[in-house]
């Protein structure tokens, strides 16, 4: 028995969901199955392309993953499966495995090629389906589909570093449920490219000198109420490792979150600066 | 082991799903449960017919679908369970099955009469569980209440014919995840009623002389980037077979989506109008 | 095999309940997860501890209640797990249990101390599964911590009762999906306090002497359409046995709810004042 899991942007108030959950249950009346989300901004491919790199490893090897993310077939986004790391990715070709892919290939990726037998105007329920039910049954990529070696780049999720490599310059990527805003920044990219070297971290007209790891490190040790450092700004390396703007224990819905209240959003640069050794601390006018 | 599954306008904030979730699995400690939505507006019968119509048939012959919307007991709101094309339903009698019955005639219905063994504020929780979870063991619909062979429709959300069958009035039983505007004209009705006539498609102050059956086919075949075409407005019936008017790729909550943009709202009249054969073509002013 | 259920507020869209999902698959396959609500407000405590209340209890005994908010590591939040009334929970020791230990009393509470076997910017994931798996598999309390006696109170969620006994001073703790706001006052508590006198209930600027047990009790008996009492404000005890004051079928998306047409918010007061016997009934100015 496999566990099947599906990231959309259908929401959860249509029949889109609940349709999906019961035909794999028609096919596999033991399927488990678990959803990532369904909230993926629609049709946002960057946004479903940091939800399922930091959730995938999670789940057990073999597990089979629908992606259905502008998942309407055309001549330009056809529909792919791809065997990556132990999991299996069912999703279109339209880069949003491209943050996973660029840490680990794909052992096998192929083109899906039933859609001759099935007519449909919901790819989700008619084919990503019945490849995720064949492959869980055991079946094998090669029959539903032939094998492909290029797949869709998706250029702006990848963060670019200046030719002296002082400088890398990224962009907001998501915005988490509490506002904070995630930068398509890795820690390891900077510590490739910082070697260690002083910082600082630009956000809007915000700048940052220390990435924290945690987000109660901006209370002070002695602190006698941490209360008091409600909404602090902060830089930090997040849990998924990304660079990440934040006020701390914000509250997106009533105060707001980092988002609301530094002005940041969606494709925003973030950047960070290298600092020469022995310099005097940047000085931001 | 059945599968039972949960349509409601509880919210998933509430503990009432969690509550609800809990009470099954401590009658039936193997039982598979999935929510189609709890996201139906608060008490609003017609979105909750489409959605059970939509979601049901996806599920295997057996399932027992709990759906509690409006169902506080009353003189007036009495409570129901029902054998349908090889399903179960436990609602109330409200209507909000007659999408489904216009088709298909349920094979049993019963009122349920538990409740003098049952004093509740919570009838889904104390009531509707109770119920699920003896059908699942087998138990049958006679035990539980006595048949009845009258039950409440909902006129509003069958569509109008005119008497010279030229036209077909209809209205917006449904907003989608997207924004997309759905009314209660089915491709069926459009067939039954059109016999290959031309059409004008109105709704608003907007008109459509074409009804496509997928989103992307608004996408010229030449064309170099689909994404010149986001934001076009237009008429399909979409994939549960309803005539729905739709913005290519819109995104409710940011530009905004038919809903918004044209301006349409739950009720407001959609109808198609049958040109005689031979006609030129329709000019709206 | 255990229930595992989750109560967090990492919302719905973000990769964080997969995550979690995952992780709990990948230690225990045949693992049943169940969520409760992953919508508490950021960081509310007082919300988070009445939903669990609320939902716990339907819930078959040996379920493991896992319970994320706020649940960052500090000096000033530990970890702890307990087992109570033939269930478990794991959460932070930050008042979330209190307004269940009011009434039962922990068989046994640990502090958790795995932390130094586990680095983690993400204690619901890293600690708090590998727990709730630990103890799933028949794992001991207090092999993951040392037993504590005092745990963390939360004051501002239980009422006060003048010395005199004739007030109940409470207040708003939460607001739930149709608007309807909850107070902290139990039926128990009027019935102790009380006695059988009259009373005045007063929300804001208004008072009601009569507490419903149903909805749909404020509509008149005779009545022939119970339409006509849309919009009724009316205080009851609701399922959960707490004092509310709600707007008969109200919509808090569109007309608003008790919330927003009352004025009435999280924290302000909602008193009781009973009346000496024999008092004519109290006419409010």
């Amino acid at each position: 028995m496999s566990l099947i899991t599906l990231t959309t942007d259908f929401g959860t108030k249509d029949h889109f969901v609940g349709a999906v959950k019961g035909a794999i249950h028609s096919e596999l009346s033991d399927a488990k199955i678990v959803d990532i989300t369904h909230e993926i901004t629609p049709f946002n491919i960057a946004e479903t392309a940091y939800i399922i790199k930091n959730s995938y490893k999670s789940f057990p090897e073999g597990t089979i993953h629908i992606v259905g993310v502008d998942s309407e077939l055309s001549e330009d986004n056809k529909h792919i499966a791809l065997a990556l790391d132990g999991h299996y990715f069912i999703c279109p070709d339209n880069g949003l495995i491209c943050m996973i892919t660029s840490d680990i290939k794909p052992t096998k990726i192929v083109e899906i090629n039933i859609h001759d037998r099935v007519e449909s105007s919901f790819p989700v329920l008619d084919v990503f389906v019945q490849v995720a039910c064949f492959i869980s049954r055991g079946g094998s990529l090669d029959v539903i589909g032939k094998e492909i070696k290029k797949y869709k780049q998706l250029i702006e999720i990848q963060p670019k570093v200046n030719q002296e490599q002082t400088k890398i310059i990224g962009g907001v990527i998501y915005i988490d449920n509490y506002g904070n805003i995630i930068s398509n920044i890795s820690r390891k990219m900077f510590t490739d490219i910082g070697k260690g070297r002083d910082y600082v971290v630009t956000a809007s007209r915000y700048t940052f000198t220390k990435v924290f790891n945690k987000y109660n490190e901006v209370v002070d040790d002695g602190a006698k109420d941490k209360r008091q450092f409600d909404g602090n700004r902060l830089a930090l390396f997040n849990s998924a490792g990304y660079l990440e703007i934040a006020i701390y224990r914000s509250n997106l819905k009533t105060v707001g979150g980092a988002s609301t209240l530094l002005g940041l959003e969606y494709r925003d640069v973030i950047s960070i600066e290298f600092l020469p050794p022995n310099t005097q601390e940047f000085k931001p006018i």
